[in-house]
């Protein structure tokens, strides 16, 4: 059993907490958070599923409000394998001197700056550039959908070069810190999706432009994908089926954006009502010439937690080829099951 | 054992089944809606944890999709002791013809018109008037969650009028077919609501106006309370930090707003992320004059619910006093545990 | 001729230089600003309506655009008789050195605290503190549209308390600095507007709640007025009626929420697509006991110009009747012409 | 002088009575609608300038409010040499038989299907086809937009095909009929606009995929332009300034979005806040491979308005050369001369 402690209880660190405990051969030592944030007086009422540690020098807060501190921030990394740093983006760095004094290996998540770890990461698409790995970085959440996209594609057919066009949530569900009221915001092009598509996959030319938009569940892309050959819609869409994470969804189903695929979510008795797939709308997908073109949705609170598990299994070597690691994780997760 | 049948699988279909799976003391015979929408793939995607029925004609739709029909819709309501309506607003007027036939009673929820029911029901305010009812239609969710608050000080100091205005949300998570887009839009004033309340409190003046709003999670509604007596604002919160379904919260803690309260279900992990409380900021409980102004959150899905469950235990007279009514369903839902 | 200064030429500086260009016994000497924003590119490309002056020790930023410079900011001081200061909340208190040196007179916006000004103005409940003042600071527009309403009940019956509910615009077209999305969010009450009303009517009671929703043009309000004795609901809306600051409108006349009247003042072709009046919904008058309930929208951007010329008016002394002096205002800007 | 007449004085009509109105080679005859909407009242409370035609066989309502009327349909129509229809989609098609009767030309709006028109028409790309004809019907508001910026690219270097992403906003300002909360939609691929760029360009092969977000001004398009040759990034960016009917815009300048460009219109003092020009942003220019990317804004409600004025000239061949014609709308309307 790899042990494996969350850092920062936040939207992200939640899922990871939720990820692990689902992986029947990795134990969660516990999570850590420095404040009685909402997330953790949740977990407060709801009995302490997960160990608590304090990263905080003064514990008086959590003692007024009566939630038990298992350790501290140093015991955590102590007890633990390996860490998943969910922190707000940029502390990871400083808690990453806390991981080494320990000997500990870490996996950041996309906020951080790529100087943090040795190997950028993607389950699908660069497992084996994990293995073994002291520190690594998953791709942000966008990035990492896309890939999971385009490795399908690439993997089956050949990619030469992609287009995208991120049309990304603003906020997530209970943001009150950001947000925007009847605005799209156009961003600088191309925009940091793209190049780290390219750190990730180096033989594929990958551009495109971001926009804002007010909504709070689920960036949608669309991709613009020039293949190495041709292929028919048909191929594209068989291959897209066979991924576990992937749903081929359409309009005549009932799913008409983002939102369809929050409720669906919620409908199904999801914990945290949290979605780990990508969707990918067939009655999006056309050809311009040669290229093939079509939209996903990315959930994007969980979408990363997958990957994330896939980098414990290369960093810990617990699977050491690629299809066996993120099968493992798949199984654990249950995706691809209702296939 | 009270056997339960609920005819509609939509929003608050799906949560009344949830609702009566969790009463030890009641019986879900199963769930019944008219076609394959999002609602009933995910109830066949995740395993169908409910017995289903088809309220169509012709089920090959559902067969294609290898949803497995127990039964038709009369078959239903002849296994039911009693029918949870949530069908659209209209439609369960139509059911009741099936229901008389077959000689079974029926909750319907706040969208039918009153003249479909003998009992204008709402478990804390009237739970006697149910007893033995035979047709009983529920409070809407703003009603519901209003009347929770006025009938807790009405019954501690006497309430003579209050003065409401409903902050709306405009459509639920998910809804394609409605929606208001950077506009706030005026009803006519008195709302419904404040009529509802009338009914329900007929020694009580209430008039209100109501405002949409673009928002999706929570109504919010403000009151201006007119107590019998002088009463001083701790004690009027006393009693509110005393009831099961109202949770008192404050800025301080992090709830902001009600996109605060639901993601705070969300991080307790509760089934759909739902809520069955009100929520009462402390931060707005104010005096004016010798009135008490406050203000309240709604979430909407779900809230009806536990009124629903008690409403089937007056009709079915499980229990014949009011508090121990419903408490049974308080304690089954697990609320006021966690206080 | 009095002479005016505008010092800040933001959202609320554009409108005030607007105003003052349109009263036939002031001069608008010029606007001031420190950078080329969007206001001031528009300025450029609208052919300088307003002579500019530069708030900036460097002019190369307006220079490289082709901007004329009329001058600095203390050249407009000393060529103005008196300053209206709309710059973002905090610097007008830095200004006022400026102007005191100068021995200018200033009229400073809600955001200021209310220690810069000697008196907190409101043109038609207070127009006499104005008379002669040397500093003025003007209500903030939800406060400023509250006590037209507000007012004009006290004229005529007298009013004793008020409870109210403001359902505020989070932010203005345009902004991206700000924003919500998907959320509602409620302050600590009583809200500041309550304060300030008791501040320039300090023989009323006034409190209530503050909920901010993800919208951009347009408050609405809705009070619950105490009038001193009672009062038919005709009689009130005949006030409201004779008010040149106040549109009765109605849900019949298409008149649905917010967002109709921004669309009506851009279908009127008003400049800037401004609306100097605040609206009352006929449909929301109502009773509840001898109290009176109402809802008015509020024009954020542009409501409190009237008043900032009545501000004038009052501080030069140019009529010393308050019904003269806000009758001049309301001739010049096309008040109640239209009824 | 063309005598014009507008049917339909809604979003689009009053729009192009504006249009009309600044064209010093047409004559306005007047505006028709069927019923006192808020844009007929307020045409009224602005002092009629223009003549109102009633299309209701019943004008007491016009009557009730004072508004005069100065003929009906038909006089408008026998009065006119041509007719702007504006009406709702689907009622051009009937409008049409009495446009007949009267041997009158008609240019219909994108809401009419195709087959009402012998030619759909874009000023810049195929003015010569308009020349003379009788039935015209103008492109939509988001290809009228995305035509301008490819015709400009294929005029230049040649364009071989497009993918495009639509980012479209949902709803007009006051909309209140239709809207989406806190959701994206996804429609079915290609949406008309491709189609539509290929009738009019039938060289050029186009694709793409249109998602609608919850905003109310301006939709944003990103294309994905294969040049029939290679061209750099400058010289791309060097014809679009060249443009009339485009503006070059930067985030540097303080352009983030689409709210910037409505906040811009108002700035200006433009009349109803209206904008004919799309804004093309230089930060979102990028190559992918040889391909040029680039993101536009579309000001939904006035940027047909130009090349309609264009379609009056070329059906009444008032201009046969297509660069005069759209050049004399431009003069008229100022396009072009605040570069």
């Amino acid at each position: 059993m790899v042990k494996v402690g969350v850092v920062g209880y936040g939207v992200i660190g939640q899922r990871l907490a939720d990820g692990v405990s689902r992986q029947e051969d990795m134990e969660l030592v516990g999570v850590c958070d420095v404040g009685p944030t909402l997330s953790v007086r949740a977990l407060k009422e709801s009995g302490m599923p997960y160990p608590f540690f304090s990263g905080s020098m003064d514990n008086s807060a959590f003692e007024a409000l009566d939630i038990p501190v298992t350790g501290s921030f140093e015991e955590l990394v102590e007890a633990s394998d390996i860490i998943l740093d969910a922190a707000p983006g940029g502390i990871g760095a400083k808690n990453k001197a806390t991981y080494e004094k320990h000997g500990k290996k870490a996996v950041f998540q996309g906020g951080e700056a790529d100087s943090v770890a040795d190997v950028f990461f993607h389950g699908y698409a660069n497992y084996e550039k994990g293995l073994g790995a002291k520190w690594l970085k998953l791709t942000s959440c966008n990035t990492t959908g896309l890939i999971r996209a385009v490795d399908s594609m690439d993997r089956s057919v050949g990619v030469e070069k992609v287009a995208i066009t991120i049309i990304r949530r603003v906020a997530d569900p209970g943001d009150y810190h950001r947000g925007l009221t009847n605005a799209l915001m156009v961003d600088e092009a191309p925009s940091h999706q793209c190049l780290d598509l390219m750190h990730i996959m180096p033989h594929i030319h990958a551009t495109g432009i971001l926009v804002h938009t007010p909504v709070t569940h689920g960036h949608i892309i669309t991709l613009c994908v020039t293949p190495k050959k041709s292929v028919s819609l048909e191929a594209v869409e068989e291959e897209f089926r066979k991924h576990d994470r992937i749903r081929v969804v359409s309009r005549a189903e009932g799913f008409l954006g983002n939102a369809s695929l929050f409720r669906y979510a919620r409908d199904l008795g999801n914990y945290r009502s949290d979605m780990y797939e990508i969707a990918l709308w067939k009655d999006t997908l056309v050809k311009s010439g040669e290229d093939i073109m079509f939209a996903i949705n990315i959930p994007q609170e969980s979408i990363t937690i997958p990957e994330t598990m896939d980098a414990v299994r290369a960093a810990m070597e617990m699977q050491t080829d690629r299809l066996e690691g993120v099968g493992k994780t798949n199984d654990y997760l249950g995706l691809g099951k209702w296939k």
